[in-house]
């Protein structure tokens, strides 16, 4: 067999390929407004996941499913030792966009395709997966699929989880038909590399093509329930409350002004919110509402957890109601491989790219990966800064420019001849 | 045929008559922990509606009822002069007790009984009705039955409206079978007499047993609407943020503090909140939240409805959102009758009762009656100030007390031999 006239480093991939899969993909769980709903083990994502499978299984890949339901296609399908992984994930918030996950696992695929139709000899073989349930919108905690895969959460425990909507994760994972035989945790590919949209405004304000992302936000989600007296709003004078909506609202601006006061990169976000019963007359009984706290730096992260502790107890003394407190994830900020680093940023900029270093504000499954291999991540640029939103976009140019950068990245790691 | 001995200032209630009959009603729609929850023109109340119709036709009341649903029982069957009144309402919000409303038409059912059954003459007929939507739960504006009685809102207008649920109310009162013939505005009672629990502490505080209640506070409710941008709550720095939720919260705290500056009677209430898309790790794109603010002083409150849209729009500006108002309800303070107020207390003390003369800090029909006709109210004591709410409670001989001065109040005004 003659070697081939092209190289790692000359490989380029097929983007009407790959956007032909990102539109396809999009349609299911389509929110007919240019975004997708696929809200993790819903029908939805049962459906992304067989056109997902089809399409390794076209490109004659080894399927593996483990049984929290993460998928990894091998190349080759005969492969023993560790493979050089990409991959991300497929569900979506509930309000999500067509990019956020989809684009690394699509163009993982449209990697080892452009591979695989190229000929270019590889010394290590190439791995593209999706894990089960990043969004964590409908199970807590996010990433927890991740998680599993390097034995940072028992199966067990993860199959136990309860959704918002009370389906059990073990039982939805049966449904759609998802439990696989390997086994958890997942032995550690050779190394790990993630193509995600950065869901952020910095490259584009920057004016940046590619951000090699330096490491992942320390993330802490907590549920706070305040119950306290349900009564008539019109007789009960203010001096007599134990109101849990004012309680609720109180927490809310309060971890406004300590994101504001510690400063970038904190951020706080309640993004749920619930009261019971929830009518104009009657002072609830009732708040049940979810704050997000983030930070690079472990040690602030844990000041703010500590001061939303002290504002919330002394709240429920005042007010008279009580605060209960469940943590719903929480993980310490990730830093990611430095020669890594170093690898995405110069080869986006042999690409001629403008490349910036970056931390991710967001959570991803790299940040689990990084737990048991050499991992690294690619960003290219999201419009606005918007994600998690139907009008989530990048320009195609961006999202090629980032495929070719994890195609080369991909090369490198797995020894094409270049 | 011989005058009886009795006359209308000696006549006591059956309270076991009236007890069984407030327990079945509160079996209706029951919510297992001694509350109820008969939302305006469901199914629940229709058969609370058919189980009291049934009671007064038992009487020999002539029924009729109007385009709204409203219902009066009235005796004699053929009496044409107007007819001394009482009554209330038998809705209830989502988690209700067992005599809001319901107490002042069961006593008024008992009231009517009592003098059948002694034979008492009476120079003006007697009347008991229900109102149809009191609470407000289901459809905006509360009290809109009474109000079309009155003719205070066209009957059209209150046909077309909307139900939270998306119903309408003109095909709920189709569909429950109350649609009836009588014009509306109906013509006036002679006078109108509500009895109620108080729903606040004053006077189980003060150790009082009757409220002689001097009018009621008027009332401002407003949906707010909060529109701003949905973001990844990772990636979004602070001060890129225009979040609904800190908006909806800061509007929350800010009319805290608004009714604590005014001070008593002032209220203000964030009963109803709801986040869109409700999720732990997007920055929402839209908060509805709903503000009620009460005062007995008509200037104070519109300055307390001022302060709020000045709020509105300053923090409009600073956060980058949009906040839309809608009125949904605007009663202004209404003052009873001075010489029904007069004549409740007299009767209550002449009971032997301790009667506190009061402000009501809810709505009730009887603010309606009282544009047509001289009105009064009674008031008897709420354990803990506790209602709309199944540990809603009322000592059965504080009960039985305000039944008895409601009966003694009727036979007053219509006449009675006494």
């Amino acid at each position: 067999m003659t070697a081939p006239d092209v190289t790692g480093a000359d490989l380029r991939v097929s983007w009407s390929r790959l956007e032909a899969r990102l539109d396809a993909l999009g349609e299911i769980g389509s929110t007919g407004d240019g975004g997708s709903s696929r809200l993790a083990l819903t029908d939805d994502d049962k459906d992304g996941r067989d056109l997902v499978v089809s399409w390794m299984r076209d490109l004659g890949l080894r399927i593996d499913i483990d049984g929290i339901g993460n998928v990894v296609g091998t190349w080759p399908a005969d492969a023993t030792e560790p493979p050089v992984m990409t991959g991300s994930h497929i569900d979506t918030v509930r309000t999500g966009g067509r990019y956020d996950g989809n684009l690394g696992v699509l163009a993982g695929i449209e990697a080892i395709e452009t591979v695989i139709t190229s000929g270019v000899e590889l010394a290590h073989p190439l791995a593209v997966g999706f894990f089960t349930n990043e969004e964590g919108s409908r199970f807590a905690p996010d990433m927890f699929g991740s998680l599993v895969y390097v034995g940072g959460l028992p199966l067990e425990e993860a199959l136990d989880t309860v959704a918002v909507d009370g389906a059990v994760a073990g039982d939805e994972l049966e449904r759609i038909g998802y439990v696989g035989p390997m086994p958890s945790p997942a032995r550690p590919p050779r190394a790990f590399v993630e193509l995600h949209i950065e869901q952020g405004p910095v490259l584009e304000a920057e004016g940046d093509t590619i951000g090699a992302v330096t490491g992942v936000q320390g993330i802490s989600w907590q549920e706070l329930t305040v119950t306290g007296q349900s009564n008539h709003a019109g007789t009960t004078p203010m001096s007599m409350r134990h109101d849990p909506s004012f309680a609720a609202a109180s927490i809310t601006t309060f971890v406004r002004r300590l994101a504001t006061e510690i400063g970038a990169p904190q951020v706080a976000t309640v993004g749920r919110m619930e009261l019971h019963p929830n009518l104009v007359n009657v002072v609830p009984a009732r708040a049940t509402l979810t704050v997000d706290l983030r930070n690079t730096d472990e040690a602030i992260l844990q000041e703010a957890e500590a001061r939303l502790v002290a504002h919330c107890e002394e709240l429920a003394d005042d007010e008279g109601v009580t605060i209960e407190r469940r943590q719903l994830a929480r993980f310490e900020p990730v830093v990611f491989d430095p020669e890594m680093i170093d690898r995405v940023e110069r080869i986006a900029a042999d690409h001629g790219h403008r490349v910036r270093r970056m931390p991710s504000g967001a959570g991803h499954d790299a940040q689990m990966l990084a737990r048991v291999c050499p991992t690294a991540m690619i960003f290219t640029p999201s419009i606005d800064g918007i994600s998690h939103n139907p009008a989530e976009r990048t320009a195609p140019a961006d999202l090629e420019a980032g495929a070719n950068v994890l195609l080369a990245t991909l090369c490198e790691l797995a020894g094409a001849r270049s």
